[in-house]
C-alpha cells in the first residue's frame, strides 16, 4: 500500500457560472484528494442581472479573485489532512473558466469594474458567457464576415454568436461608449485568472490561450491571428485598435503562464512560484479530464451539452459546417480541438418538470426520479411521440437560435412520463446528429465518454443514448472532470509529464459500468431517428421541401407494433 | 302576463352517451318547464367495456327502455308542479340519440341482448357510437366503395368510419358469427326508441329515420336507398339479406312514427296515443334546437364537436369532400343537412388538465378555471406556440383517424397556461378550417351559434373562436339544445306548427351576449392561421410538399412583435 516516496500534486481551479471549485489531485493517478467550492457572492447566484433586460448577465471580477483565494485555500487545507500531501509538493495549477466571458480592463489589465468610477456600471463588469444582449451585433458580424475576403467564420460553423467576444465588445461600444472608451483592452476570464495569478496582466504581454482566442475571437494562424484591422474597423473604427492590444501569439494550455506570485501564494498556503498553466474553457479541459483522444467523443452533459473531439494535427482537417469551432491546440496541445454542442439538454428536462409535470409525479428532483421511473418502463416507440430538442434553439449542426421545441404524436391518452421520455430521446437524436456530422467529415466516433450529473445519476438517459447512438456510452470516472482537466494541465506545466496525453493515460479513466446498445431498441430508434431527421431538416434547413404526411402515421404504426410486442 | 288559454307541451327525449334526459317544453315559446335525467345503470357510466379491448364500447338496450320510462315520468311529474301544465296537454314526443349505435334484433325487433341466451354476449348488445372495434372493416368498406360503380361515399366525405353501421355489422359477422346469424336485422337506436314507443318494431315496417340511414348506412335516393345487394355481398354474402329487412323509404323527423302505446303511457303519466316523431341523431336535433337555418353554422361543443349546417334543397348542392355527411332532410326536413365535426375539443382540454397540468393551477374543474384565467391575459401570438388539434385524429376535413397532436414553439420559458391557450386556439383553427370548407363550396357561414357547456362557461374560448374565425359567436339560449330540438319535432308532429322552421322561430333563440371579433386579435390570428394551415397540409395531406423552415422563425417574430406591443 506504500505510495511512491515523494508524490506530487496539482490543483485544478474550475470557474463555473455560479461558483469556483478548486480540486487537489495526485499527479500519479488522478486521485482527487480534496476540493473546495466557493459561491460567487455578487448578484443572484453570482450573476449581475438587469430587471429591464432579461438578456443581460454580468459578473463581478472581484468574485474571481476572492474565489481563487477562498477555493484554493480551502482545498489545500483539506488536503493537509490527507496522508502524503504537503503544500510544497504542489507542482502546478491549471485554470478553466466559462467563456466567452470578456472583461474590460485598463492599461495595466485591471478590470474597470474595480475602479471606483465604474463600480456600479454593469457594462464595466465581466460579460458572462450567457449574456445575450448583443444578438444584433452577432448577426451583423456574421453578415460582414460572410462578405469579407477572409472566411473568418470557417472555423466556427459559419455563424458568429451573441455569446462571443467581439459581439459583446461591439455592443458595449454602441450602448456604453464611456466604458468602451475607458477600456484599454478586453481580456477573457480564462486569460485573466492566470495573468493575475502570475502578476502579468499587461494586455500586450499576458499569455492569451488559444482556446478562447480561437473559438470565440476568430483568432487563427491562417489569417495571422485576430481578424484584420480592416475587418474590425468595418464593424466599428474604434475596434481596430484592440487588435494590437493582444498577445501576438495565442498559446495552448500546456504552456506555463508564469509562477504564482508571493502574496497570493501566502494567502492560499502554497509556496510562491508554483507553475500556473495558460487557461482554457471548462468544456475543453473537461474533455481532457474525461480522457479525450482521437476517436473518443466527450459529452459534457449539463443544462446544455458540449461535445468535444480531437483530431491529429498532422493530417489536414476540412472545415466542418455547423460546428462551434475547430481550433488547433484548444483541447489537447498538438491536436485539433473540435467543439460542438446542444443548446439545451438538462434545461429541457428541468423545464418540463417545472412547467408541465402534474402533481402525481411530485416536484423538483423527486419529479425527475418518478418521471424517469415511469418512463424507463416504456419501450422505444411505445408512446408514439417524437420531439425536437430545440427549446433553446440549436447550436450544432444548425447553429440557429431562432428555432424552438416541437412535440408530435400526442393522443388523448398521452401521459407526462411519455412526453418526458420523448424529450430525453430528442436530446439523444440531437446527440446522434452531431456524431453523424463528425463522421461525415471523416472523424470516426468509436466511443462516447459522458460526464456531468445526468450521466452519473440517470441510467435511463444513458441507455437511451446508447440505443439511439448505437454506440457504447461510458461515464467519466471523475465527477469533476473540468477541475481534473485543469489539474492535468497543472501537472504538465509542473513537469510531472512530458505532455497532456501521457498525463491523461495515468490521471483519467471511466467507470466500470458501460451502457451498451440493446439491438432491438437500436432498431426502433433507427426508424424514429429517420423521422426525427425529416422534422429536423423540414423545420431547420432553409429551402428544404419535406413530405411529412407519413410522419404521424409512421409513429402510430411503430407504436402499435411495439405495443403488440 | 296571462298565457294563451290552452297552452300545449312537447317532450324531447335525448339519449346521450351516459344518460337520457327528458325535457318538457312549452310549444308556444320553447320555455323549458321541467326536465329529468336518468343515468344508465349498466356497465361503467352506462358503457359495457371489455378490459381486453380498449376499442370496445357497448350498451344494454334495456337501459334505453328503462331510461325512457324513468326520465319522462320524472319530467312529467316535475312539470305537474308548474302552473298551466297538464299531462293531457302534451301533444308530441321527439327522440334524439347517439349514433351510429346499431342494435341487433330478432324478427320481431326485440334486441338480442334481451334474450336469455345472449344476455352476457357483448356482441348482442347495442354497439355504441364510439365503439372502434371495426376499424379494419371500415377501411375495407372505404376501399371497396372506391372501386364500386356507385360512389356510395360521395355524401359522407369519401371515407367510411369504424363508428358507422355497416362497419359494426361486418365486424360482428366476422368476430361473433352466432350473434350475426341470430340477428334478423340491425336497428339504429334513433329508430329503435320511436318504434318501441309506438309498438312498431317489425324491422320491415318500423319507420327508419333518414338522418341515421343517410349519414351512417350509405342510404341515398340517388341509388335507391341502401347500397345494392351486390355491393353488400362484396363485403360479405350474408350482408345482402339485410337490405330487404329495412323500411323501403327512410323519412325525416317531422314525420309521425305513431302514437305512444298505452302501457308506456300509463307508466310515464301521459295519455295514450301522444304523437311520437321519427328519431334522429342528437347533433342534428341539437342544430334545430339552436335555431339552425341557411347561413347559420351550429357548433355543438362537447368532448368533440359537431358542426351542423342546412342548405335549401331547391338548389343543387355539390358533394363537399371531407364532410361527415350531406343528407336531405336529416336536420330540417326539406333542406339538405350537412354534418362536419372535430374529433376532439373538450377532450383535448381535459387531457391537458389531466396529463400535463402542474399543481400550481389546481386540478380538475379548478385547473380549467385557473388555466383559463392565466391564458386569458395573454395576447394572441404572445406565447409563440402553435398546435394542431388532432389528438383524436381529424374528422373534418381530412377524415383521418391516423393523425395525432402537435405542439411547436416551446422554449425553456413556456408555461402550462400558454400551452393550454395554444390548444384552445388550435381547436379554433380547426373550426375555421371547417367554415372555410363550407364556404369554398358555396355555403356562406354568416354567423355561428354555439351550444354545449364550454360555450356557456368559457368566455375566453368563445372570444378566441370569434377572433380566429373573424365572425360573431352567439350562444344558444337553451342549455339543452338536443332535447329542445327533439321537443320541437314533438311539437311539429303534435300539430302545433306546420313545419320545423316555423317552430324554430318561436321556440329557439340565442343569449344576449355575443362575442364579436376584435380587429387587432383577428389580424394576428390570420397570420397564425396561415402557419396552422401549412402544418395542417404538411402533416395531413398526402403528397403535399411543404417548406416549413420559416414556421418557427415566424412564430418567434410574431411573439416578439406582440410582446413589444
Amino acid at each position: 500500500m506504500a505510495k511512491s516516496p515523494s508524490p506530487t500534486f496539482a490543483i485544478g481551479v474550475d470557474y463555473g457560472t455560479n461558483s469556483v471549485r478548486a480540486l487537489v489531485v495526485d499527479t500519479a493517478d488522478g486521485r482527487e484528494i480534496a476540493s473546495h467550492v466557493f459561491d460567487y457572492p455578487s448578484g443572484e447566484a453570482g450573476i449581475l442581472l438587469d430587471p429591464k433586460d432579461p438578456h443581460l448577465a454580468r459578473q463581478n471580477p472581484a468574485d474571481y479573485i476572492d474565489g481563487f483565494v477562498a477555493s484554493v485555500r480551502g482545498a489545500v487545507r483539506r488536503a493537509g489532512k490527507v496522508r502524503g500531501f504537503q503544500p510544497q509538493r504542489v507542482i502546478g495549477i491549471g485554470v478553466d473558466t466559462t467563456g466567452s466571458t470578456p472583461i474590460p480592463v485598463d492599461r495595466e489589465g485591471v478590470p474597470l469594474a474595480m475602479h471606483k468610477a465604474f463600480k456600479r456600471n454593469l457594462a464595466a463588469h465581466a460579460w458572462l458567457w450567457k449574456d445575450h444582449t448583443s444578438h444584433e451585433e452577432a448577426a451583423e458580424i456574421t453578415r460582414k464576415a460572410a462578405r469579407s475576403r477572409t472566411d473568418y467564420l470557417a472555423k466556427c460553423g459559419g455563424t458568429y454568436s451573441s455569446e462571443w467576444y467581439w459581439s459583446k465588445i461591439l455592443h458595449c461600444r454602441r450602448t456604453a461608449p464611456k466604458v468602451f472608451d475607458a477600456a484599454y483592452s478586453w481580456v477573457e476570464l480564462a486569460d485573466f485568472v492566470p495573468g493575475y495569478l502570475t502578476g502579468n496582466t499587461d494586455p500586450h504581454t499576458m499569455p492569451r490561450g488559444v482556446c478562447a482566442a480561437g473559438h470565440k475571437a476568430m483568432y487563427h494562424d491562417d489569417w495571422g491571428g485576430l481578424p484584420s484591422k480592416r475587418f474590425l474597423a468595418s464593424l466599428d473604427p474604434k475596434l481596430a485598435a484592440l487588435r494590437d492590444r493582444y498577445a501576438k501569439q495565442a498559446v495552448p494550455s500546456d504552456r506555463k503562464a508564469g509562477g504564482l506570485i508571493e502574496p497570493l501564494a501566502k494567502k492560499v498556503g502554497l509556496p510562491a512560484g508554483v507553475a500556473v498553466a495558460v487557461g482554457a474553457f471548462d468544456a475543453h479541459m473537461g474533455g481532457v479530464g474525461s480522457g479525450i483522444k482521437p476517436g473518443v467523443l466527450v459529452k459534457i452533459i449539463g443544462t446544455s451539452t458540449c461535445d468535444m473531439m480531437v483530431a491529429p494535427a498532422d493530417r489536414p482537417l476540412p472545415d466542418i459546417p455547423g460546428l462551434c469551432g475547430i481550433v488547433p491546440g484548444s483541447v489537447v496541445p498538438g491536436m485539433y480541438g473540435l467543439e460542438a454542442g446542444q443548446s439545451a439538454v438538462g434545461d429541457i428536462f428541468n423545464w418540463f418538470v417545472k412547467s408541465l409535470c402534474p402533481a402525481e409525479y411530485g416536484a423538483g428532483a423527486a419529479a425527475h426520479v418518478n418521471l424517469t421511473k415511469a418512463a424507463a418502463k416504456l419501450s422505444p416507440g411505445a408512446s408514439g411521440l417524437l420531439a425536437l430538442d430545440w427549446n433553446n434553439g440549436n447550436r450544432t449542426v444548425l447553429v440557429d437560435p431562432l428555432l424552438s421545441g416541437l412535440l408530435v404524436g400526442q393522443t388523448l391518452h398521452t401521459r407526462a412520463h411519455e412526453a418526458y421520455r420523448a424529450l430525453v430521446e430528442a436530446t439523444a437524436f440531437g446527440a446522434l446528429t452531431i456524431i453523424n456530422r463528425f463522421e461525415e467529415y471523416g472523424l470516426k466516433v468509436k466511443e462516447v465518454v459522458n460526464c456531468g450529473g445526468i450521466s452519473e445519476k440517470n441510467a435511463m438517459v444513458m441507455q437511451i443514448y446508447a440505443d439511439v447512438c448505437n454506440r457504447p456510452m461510458k461515464i467519466s470516472r471523475s465527477a469533476q472532470t473540468c477541475a481534473l482537466g485543469a489539474a492535468i494541465f497543472g501537472a504538465v506545466v509542473g513537469g510531472a509529464y512530458a505532455g497532456v496525453p501521457a498525463a491523461q493515460r495515468k490521471m483519467t479513466g471511466v467507470k466500470p459500468t458501460v451502457f451498451r446498445p440493446i439491438r432491438s431498441n437500436a432498431k426502433v430508434y433507427a426508424e424514429l431517428y429517420r423521422l426525427y431527421s425529416q422534422l429536423h431538416d423540414a423545420f431547420g434547413v432553409a429551402g428544404h421541401k419535406a413530405d411529412l404526411h407519413h410522419v404521424m402515421k409512421d409513429l402510430i404504426a411503430i407504436r402499435d407494433r411495439v405495443r403488440k410486442g
